[in-house]
Formats: C-alpha cells, sequence, structure tokens
C-alpha cells in the first residue's frame, strides 16, 4: 500500500490507478476502524498538529469523511474554562480520551496549550519542561494501557504559510479559518517552530512516536497520514504492539525521608475519652477554620486518601473529618468496582474524573491505591500492570500537587489481634454485621502478603511532596485525632509555602 | 415501629425501651437500605430542607451515622458555577443524581436556590413559578422512572431559629455553622417562610410528597425522619408504589402550526449541482458567521437534532454543517446504547448530561426521540413508558429553551423507494457496505408501523418554541441546503426575537 500510495504522491499514478489506490486505502482503513471497534480492546489517539495553515483542517476533514464518524469524536481546545483552571492542565484531556474501540482525533490537542502558552511568554522553560514531562507520562500511561497513539505534526514554511493564508481568505467557505489570530501567529512563526519542535523531540518515543511530514500541502499529507494510520492500526490487528519503556523498579519521584515499615509503629498508643473529645474538637474547629479561609477557598483544594486494613476504622476517621465540614464543600468517593465506562478507560481514568475544584475537599474511602494493594494481591492486575502503577501513581499526584490540589493519605495501620477482635465485635453487632464479609476473611489469610504490599507502597509512594501519614489505629480515639490533626497541618503547610 | 417512636418522642419511654427502639430502628433502616441497594433498581432521593437552625444538619449527621456510607452520597450546592451558570437551572441536580440501588441526600437541594433567588428579589413570581414547574416535572420523571422520593421540611418558628443560632454559636465544634450569613436569614425568616410555604404547596404530590416535621429539635424530628424513611422503604419493598400522575393523551406544551405530517411532504424536490454548490457555500458562510458573532459566543449554544429513516442521509447532512464549524466549538454526539451508568438513571439522563455550554454546539446524531421511535415501535419501552415521553420530551426542551439553548430539530424524511435504492447502494459500495444490517431491513419491514410513530412524535412535539423541521430528502443536496438554511434561520431568528 505505502508504495502504491508514494506513486500517487510522486505524481507518477495516472487518473484511474489514482481512484483505484484511494478507494483502496479508505476501504482498508474503515475495515481497520471496524475490526478494532469489534474488538473493543483499544482506543486509538490520532494526533493532528501543526502551525497555522499546516493543513491540519483538511486531514481532519478527510479523516472524518472516510472513517465512520459513529465510532470518532474529533477534540479541539480553546483557552480553558473555570472549571478547567481549577484542575491540572491534564485533567481536560483526561475526560476527552475515547474509550476502548473508539477513535479520538485531537486538533493540536495537549500540545497546543504547551506552545502556545510558552511563546506568549505565558509560561517559562521550567514550567514547559513540566509540561512535557507530564504529557510524556500521560502518553506513556495511555500506551500501557493499551492505547493506539498517532501523533502528526506538519512542519510548514513562513513563506509557505503565507501563501495557505492568502489561499484560504479568498475561498468563501474556508476564509473564516483566518482571522487576526492567524496572523499574529504568521508573526510568531519562528517561536513557535523552534518551541514546537523541541516539545516534539522531547515527547518522541516507541509507543507514541511523532510522524513529521511536510504541511501545507493537504491532499499530500492527508494521504500520508492515512497510510500511517492504517499501517499502524494493522499492526496492531495483527498483535504487534509498540514496547513501553518496561517498568524497572519503580522510581521513586522524590525521596522522603528513610522508609516508614508497618513493623516499626508503635500500636500501644492511646487517648483517654475526655482528653479524646478535646482534642477533638480542637481540631475540628481548626480545620473548619482552615477550609474557610478565603485564600484556601479562593486557590486550594483537599484530596484526602483513606486507606488501611479491613476495619481500620476508615470510615469512622472520615465521620470525624466531615463532621467539621459544610456539606457544600466537600464529597466523599467510596471506591468500589469500576463501572464500564470506567473500565473503557486506562485504571487511574476514574480518580482523574473525580478531582475537587477550588474550595473544595474530595475524600477518597479507598483509593488509587488499590491498584498496588488488593489489585497486586488478588492478582487482578498483573505483575507489570501494578509495578508500572507505583510510578503512574507518584506522576498522577504530582499534577494535583501542581495545581495546588493538597493530598492528604492515611494509612489507618492496626495489627492482626486487634483486627480479629474487631471482626468478631462487627460480628455481634446487628449493625455493623454486614460489613464483615467473607471477603474480609480471605484477605485475613492473606496478611503477610497484604504487608508486603504495603510496605513496598510506603517505600515507593512516600514522597516529600505527598507523604504517607501512618497512624497507630489499635485505639479508635487516638487515630482519629492524628488523623484530623494531620490534616490540619497539611493544610496549614501547603498555604504557608504557597503564599 | 411508629407507635413505639412515638412513645420516645413523647417521653413515655424509659432509658431502656428507648435504647431498644433506637437500635431497632437503625437496624430497620440499614436493612431495608442494604436491601435497596442488592436489588439495584430504585434510587433514593432524600430531601432535607428548612430555614437555618432548623436541624437539618443534625439530622443528615444521625442519617450519615446509621445508613451504610457506601451506598450513598450526601449533596448540598451553593451558588452555581461558570459551567452550571451555561446550562438550564435543573442541569446541575440531573448531574447528582444518585443511581439505582444507591441514596442521595440533599441538604435543601433543589429547593434552596428557587427560594432564596425569589426572597432576594433575584428572580420575580413568574420565574419563581416556572421553577417550580420544571421542579414537578423533574420529580415526576424521576418518580415514574421508579425513584423513591422522601422530602421533608422542618419548619420552625422566628424565636425558636435565634435562640438555636444563639445555642449553635456557644458550641466550639458547631460555632462555624453560624456566620453573617446565618443572621441575615434570620432578618428574612418572615418572607423566606412564606415563600418555602408556596413552593412546598406547590410542589407536594402523591409520587413526591413534603413531610413537614416541627423543626429546631434535632433529635426528635431526625427520630420522625428515620421513622418516615423506614416505613416508605419497605413499602417500596414490599412492592407498593406511589402512583404517578397517568400519562392521558399526551399534552402538547404549546399548540404549534397544523400538525405536519409525513404524507403531505413532496419529496420530488431537488437542487441541480450547480445550484447547490452556490447555495451550500453561501449558507456554510452564513452558519460560520453566525456562530462567531460575540453575542452567541457569550450567550447562546446550539442543539441540533438529526433524527429521520434508515439512510435518511443524516451523516451527510451533519458534515455540511460542521464542515462551517471550528472543531474547538461543536461536537457531534452518536446515540448509541446506554452504557450501564446510563442505564441505572432516569432515560433521558444521558442526554442532560451532554448539553452544550454557552458558545458551543451539540449535534446528536439520533437523539432522546428514540425513545417515542425506536423504542416504541420494538417494544423496548412500556406503552405506559413511552407515552409519558412525550410530554418529558416537551419539559426538557422547554428546560433548554429557557437556557439559551437554541433548539433546531430536523426530521429528514424519505420514502420506502428511496430507501430501497439507498440500502442497495450502500450494499453495492465498499466502504458504505457497513452500514446496511440486518437491522435496517428489519426496521424496513415495520415501516408502517414507523410512519405512525413519527406522525405521534410530529403530532404531539412539534412546539412553536421547538419546532420539527421535517426535510424533503430524497435529494441528497436539496435536504442539505434546507438544513443548514433552516439552521441558520433558528439561531437567527432566537438571538434577534432575545435581544
Amino acid at each position: 500500500m505505502q508504495k502504491r500510495i508514494n506513486r500517487l504522491i510522486e505524481g507518477q499514478a495516472d487518473k484511474k490507478e489514482r481512484k483505484k489506490t484511494l478507494q483502496e486505502l479508505r476501504l482498508k482503513l474503515l475495515r481497520s476502524q471496524l475490526a478494532l471497534s469489534e474488538a473493543a480492546e483499544i482506543p486509538v489517539v490520532i494526533m493532528v498538529t501543526g502551525q497555522v495553515g499546516s493543513g491540519r483542517g483538511e486531514t481532519v476533514n478527510l479523516l472524518n469523511k472516510w472513517l465512520e464518524n459513529r465510532g470518532m469524536e474529533t477534540h479541539a481546545f480553546g483557552p480553558p474554562n473555570d472549571e478547567e483552571r481549577a484542575r491540572p492542565p491534564m485533567w481536560r484531556y483526561w475526560r476527552s480520551l475515547p474509550p476502548a474501540g473508539r477513535i479520538g482525533i485531537y486538533v493540536n490537542g495537549w500540545y497546543g496549550e504547551a506552545v502556545i502558552d510558552r511563546v506568549q511568554g505565558l509560561i517559562g522553560p521550567a514550567v514547559l519542561e513540566t509540561r512535557v514531562e507530564e504529557v510524556r507520562e500521560f502518553e506513556k500511561t495511555l500506551a500501557a494501557e493499551g492505547a493506539l497513539i498517532l501523533k502528526f505534526w506538519y512542519r510548514i514554511s513562513r513563506e509557505r504559510q503565507a501563501e495557505r493564508l492568502h489561499q484560504l481568505e479568498s475561498d468563501p467557505v474556508n476564509r473564516w479559518r483566518v482571522n487576526e489570530l492567524s496572523w499574529l501567529r504568521h508573526e510568531q512563526f519562528d517561536a513557535i517552530d523552534e518551541t514546537a519542535h523541541q516539545v516534539v523531540e522531547a515527547t518522541d518515543s516507541a509507543w507514541a512516536p511523532w510522524h513529521v511530514l511536510e504541511g501545507g500541502h493537504p491532499e499530500r499529507q492527508t494521504l500520508q497520514t492515512a497510510a500511517i494510520i492504517l499501517d499502524r492500526m494493522q499492526d496492531r490487528l495483527r498483535g504487534r504492539r509498540e514496547e513501553v519503556e518496561s517498568a524497572r523498579a519503580p522510581v521513586k519521584c522524590r525521596p522522603a525521608r528513610d522508609p516508614q515499615t508497618l513493623e516499626a509503629l508503635d500500636l500501644t498508643q492511646t487517648l483517654d475519652k475526655t482528653t479524646y473529645h478535646e482534642e477533638l474538637t480542637r481540631w475540628q474547629d481548626r480545620l473548619s477554620q482552615l477550609v474557610r479561609d478565603p485564600v484556601f477557598r479562593r486557590d486550594y483544594a483537599v484530596v484526602a486518601v483513606f486507606e488501611g486494613h479491613d476495619a481500620a476504622g476508615k470510615g469512622g476517621s472520615i465521620h470525624r473529618v466531615t463532621a467539621a465540614l459544610d456539606a457544600r464543600h466537600y464529597r466523599v468517593i467510596s471506591v468500589a468496582a469500576p463501572t464500564d465506562e470506567e473500565r473503557a478507560q486506562p485504571w487511574i481514568w476514574r480518580f482523574w474524573r473525580q478531582l475537587p475544584s477550588h474550595g473544595r475537599m474530595t475524600i477518597f474511602d479507598r483509593s488509587w491505591y488499590g491498584r498496588v494493594l488488593v489489585e497486586r494481591v488478588e492478582g487482578f492486575a498483573e505483575r507489570t500492570d501494578w509495578r508500572r502503577a507505583y510510578g503512574e501513581i507518584n506522576h498522577f499526584e504530582q499534577n494535583l500537587l501542581r495545581s495546588n490540589i493538597i493530598l492528604a493519605k492515611f494509612w489507618l495501620a492496626i495489627d492482626a489481634d486487634e483486627q480479629l477482635a474487631r471482626f468478631q465485635a462487627r460480628a455481634e453487632t446487628p449493625w455493623k454485621a454486614h460489613k464483615l464479609t467473607e471477603e474480609d476473611w480471605r484477605n485475613r489469610e492473606r496478611w503477610d502478603d497484604y504487608q508486603a504490599a504495603i510496605n513496598d507502597m510506603l517505600r515507593y509512594t512516600d514522597t516529600t511532596a505527598a507523604p504517607w501519614h501512618v497512624i497507630e489505629a489499635n485505639d479508635k480515639r487516638f487515630a482519629r485525632v492524628k488523623v484530623i490533626k494531620r490534616l490540619c497541618a497539611a493544610i496549614e503547610g501547603a498555604m504557608e509555602s504557597g503564599g
């Protein structure tokens, strides 16, 4: 096919051959799309990017004409709106991802914003580098989770760009595509070209490679694009998959203190009833003040994660936190099995969709750490997948931190004896009996496997910026006060260093 | 149970009896919740409302303590944010609904905003009436779709309110709940009481009844509330369901012209190629101008609906519309089978979630009209359900219209001969063959049933404000130009009358 497309592009084909080749290309593309749709396992991400006038629009139009529209969606992004600005920059791209079996076509996608922000001087080189790193990690996760990623960059010269803009302006159907902004971008040509080149180089990878084509010649570049898409779709249909950088020993993003371990905990700490009530009231009062601080309301958000052994008291601790909050300002997300919309996306997608906007708190009763705990221990996730998750989690959390989302991660630790006592108490308390399931007993048999998984989790995800608060929870009163105290400290710390 | 609760409330029970009754109430409530959760058929909506200091917070806290938190979510709403303001007022409430099997607890919910807006003078009596009507229709749809709706209004006197506010202020744990706004609401007591009373009366129905309780006495009202919730949950578990106002002959909201029928169409109209290209270019140009108008960008949105016989040319018409649009400003939603998240909600929920914000266009390739077309003809929906849908659709569309969402509904009509010719052409065109399925042939056998359903749809949902544009589509060129012309006229008309 590739050879015959080349004949077309080089003008070696006569009209008849041309027609035949085009029809065949179209048909093969469509059949590949339908086969991928049928299998419903692989989402396809097609990134079409280049400078103004490089012919992105025409290419997207042809893809829209040739492919089955009911299995795809085209995305282009303007400046972020309020909801988007209150979240990490990648949030809106996560939200837009095609589910498995569908195609998402992106005009500039997550590349446009970063490049233009840099050229306009809205961000410096360091922030650009961070954005690029976020994009790399994003694409790596998509690819590792099975996505087929195709990225096209249509290069164009400054002269050809001017020519194209004049052409478009004189075409009644397309003249609206050219406006003042287009000519501003023309003036910025060199800066955009240089920045884009940097970004393209830095985000080129085996699993999300750039295809750099000569732009400004819509018909030719569209054919080349279509041929490449066909090629890579067919590869995937034949089971050939780009290798994603293998998960070596998971890399910790920033070294924290010496690793915490469950074994080092002093679980004998307790709090008497009177002190408990005094302290609880004091810290609830403090928390309620902190989250009503105008600076917090405007610029910050909190994501609080509650993990712990079964019966460690997560629910009770969450209650003591929410008692200090206005119902308008928080949500509690109880993490259960993913829905089918969530299963058709990368595993971490369902947590991205729940991020709070400024002034709000989202409390996770169990969280993305399930990936390296229950999914690891029970074998729901492959070894390579859960090993990869440590890095994905750290990057996810960095995205939050960079957007002023304060992270407070609590591990509620009890020992095996205490757990047994609580299981028995649950069994005997009528309104708690339903909380005790077969699964709890099964998990308990795997206590040691869980301890190993927890210690690994602490080793790899206890970062300076997003530390684990390991809470000695054999005594419920002690645990509840410590949780809320640490939560206050986390909010205060973030706001002090941020201001 | 009710009798024993009364003994408690009236102070006739000793400590031991009291404890026993409370434990039993708690346990029965929990078991009902778990049974409803297990069945996963009924969503439960609990509305807790009343003036400041009436004890809503305490009641919600107890429900949160007694019920299984993993099966419920508590919602309270502040002033709408940007995303919400750009949609109909009911949009954010639709988004928050509990799926089947879960409980949503609402503090003031969709009642708070309307009452306070009215008291503040932000809306007049006519708008309040409209809001009340929207709420009635909303609750009616929820109930008809199976939701259990419990609404509590805690009445309190002005004097008791003052007492309660002082009490709360002197309690270190709760003092944050009282602020300047609370005292402002206290000053507005009479106005709020009167407006709320009106709204409560107007929204009381068999399927969403108000339970008016004496407020300001948290413990007592909470027990009464819990007992009522238990009662009504148990009723539903026993299969007893509140009757929802029966769908009589569907009511048309506003009479349009004489009913349009398919039989009256002149399908012989055509357009020659030259005129077609001239006209298409002209109207695409016009459309691209309209949607870039700053007034449109700021205050309006478009929802365009494409329905029609199989092979009527919906996809081709949509292409000619989107060719004139910037990819940043529109989305095409191809309506397929609902996902499981959608199936756990009222049928129309999945369309609510797709509404555009200002300056944008959402194009539906098939739509909510499937309810009264394919679902009716194929028997996927019960007769009472699809008959009820005409009214639900009209109300849904009114919600959109009132928020400056311009509705353009296109029915692309072809006759049976033309359809057959197109089916045959599809079968013979390699890249169209996949569009022709067994289902198309099956639908074709039911041509007459569909004609009847379509004529009913035109009769009941062709309203002055949201008219159907029935497009003669035997000639594709004629149809495409007419669609885009009508779309332009709809946008112009709305903006002229709106300005």
